[in-house]
């Protein structure tokens, strides 16, 4: 299914695209898409059967809003570095066990959001990202195919990154992750039975139409499985809670100089096989 | 006003600990201590009222577990090494500008619950913080003085740590400063009214009785007041927003071998001048 939530911030309702491409009101059937929809098998089913016997309310999309997939997320959990072809371009070696930094919930937007370019910075990059959504509490989980297992679902990530106040600035990455809108999400969630290979995925990124990134999740260092298994050995990951997986190559930072960082007035497009697309303008903070 | 939420872990009710030390309950007057209330000058002015009319009921407080004292907060933002005697133990130059990293909200428990000692941790760490509550939404202060005019109030925190994890495993502190029950908060959020001077409030910290930390807020390389204002410039503070100010001198890892990491049965106590008291006993998680 493609779970999504529209409406103005804040006040999103939860919606499923079916599979002839129309959009069904499911506020009828659920509060919101969150950890707990997602935990709830049975509520999902309900949905599933309602879809299918055409039980659902055609929505009207004009003009609506579409917002972020997921609400009420608890915590973004990003990997750094998942990609070979990216860590060559940033000059690291890939790495030997997963890298782990934090965006705030409250950096989600949705996929047709602006995108603010901070105050004083000049080194504002982008990230096509695949997200997973969790399904089922993980706490130590022991392989990858439990990590898989706890997954709800995907959706397209805009990891949007300052790269001065992540690596200039002293301490942490995260200080370059939290900027207020650097996490576009979505547009849909697609549930885990509808993505069969979550590494045989093509992601892609344009800025103002012109190609950036052109990937494959095949070249993650860490699969997804993986990734889930690893991160449970050092938290707890709840349901609804997000995990950016990292991006292929050809951001910003990895080209020469003068390398073509964001400005306000740019537009940025993503897109990853089957999880749809997002388009951003971006504008001063 | 000393706030507080008491009850088991989830279900939580809101209270006042008075002037006179007795336990009032406010689920007659609010839902919760969140982000919405602190944010709320009318609804505090009515508890504040309330009290001082000896209109709330008493609470009996037999056998009730206390809470962390603000539901729902958004996100952790802690600041690393920031008091002269800690940059020092762990042989750091103080920072030129303050070091920013995360703990996800979903570490947050009360001031009396167990701490789990991580699977296959090694150097488990203690550290007393002072926690600032952010009060009304910061975007872009440019003042100390706007700084502190934000915080609702402060609490006792404590950033329990995993060395290992948070340095010797790649990537960013995040990896060991998320674990399981990683943030006891309380027991009272003690509003900003009823603390003039916040970098004068001296904090203690004990393990098995034994005196570990004694450092006082005075040290601190960036008062309260700055690491609001210099959070502000990379993110959104919203209200219920919590920042662990740092740790004075006394850290196990800043010991000489062999460091005296905290094990399962050992009992943490820990507290901060007019914020109250804290203690934990460790179990394996």
């Amino acid at each position: 299914m493609k779970l999504l939530r529209v409406g103005t911030a804040g006040a999103e309702r939860p919606a499923l695209l079916d599979a002839q491409g129309t959009l069904r009101d499911l506020s009828g059937l659920v509060d919101d898409i969150d950890g707990a929809l997602l935990a709830d098998d049975e509520a999902l089913g309900r949905i599933r059967a309602a879809g299918a016997a055409g039980e659902l309310p055609v929505l009207d999309a004009t003009g609506l809003r579409v917002g972020p997939p997921v609400g009420r997320i608890g915590k973004v959990v990003c990997i750094g570095l998942n990609y070979h072809d990216h860590a060559r371009e940033t000059g690291s070696a890939a790495p030997a066990e997963p890298v782990v930094f934090f965006k705030a919930a409250d950096t989600v937007v949705g996929p047709y959001d602006t995108v603010l370019v901070p105050r004083g910075s000049t080194k504002t990059d982008w990230e096509v990202e695949l997200a997973v959504v969790v399904g089922r509490t993980a706490r130590y989980l022991e392989s990858a195919e439990e990590g898989l297992a706890h997954v709800a679902g995907y959706a397209v990530a805009h990891d949007v990154s300052e790269r001065e106040f992540q690596m200039d600035r002293g301490g942490t990455w995260d200080k370059g992750k939290n900027c207020e809108t650097f996490n576009p999400l979505g547009p849909w969630l697609v549930t885990a039975d509808e993505v069969p290979d979550p590494q045989a995925l093509g992601l892609r990124l344009w800025v103002n139409g012109e190609p950036k990134q052109d990937g494959t999740t095949a070249d993650q260092i860490f699969p997804v499985g993986e990734v889930v298994r690893y991160v449970s050995q050092f938290m707890v990951l709840h349901p609804g809670d997000v995990i950016n997986t990292g991006t292929p190559a050809g951001v910003a930072f990895g080209q020469p100089e003068p390398k073509p960082y964001l400005r306000a007035g740019d537009v940025v497009e993503l897109e990853i096989d089957g999880l749809g697309r997002q388009r951003q303008e971006l504008k001063p903070a």
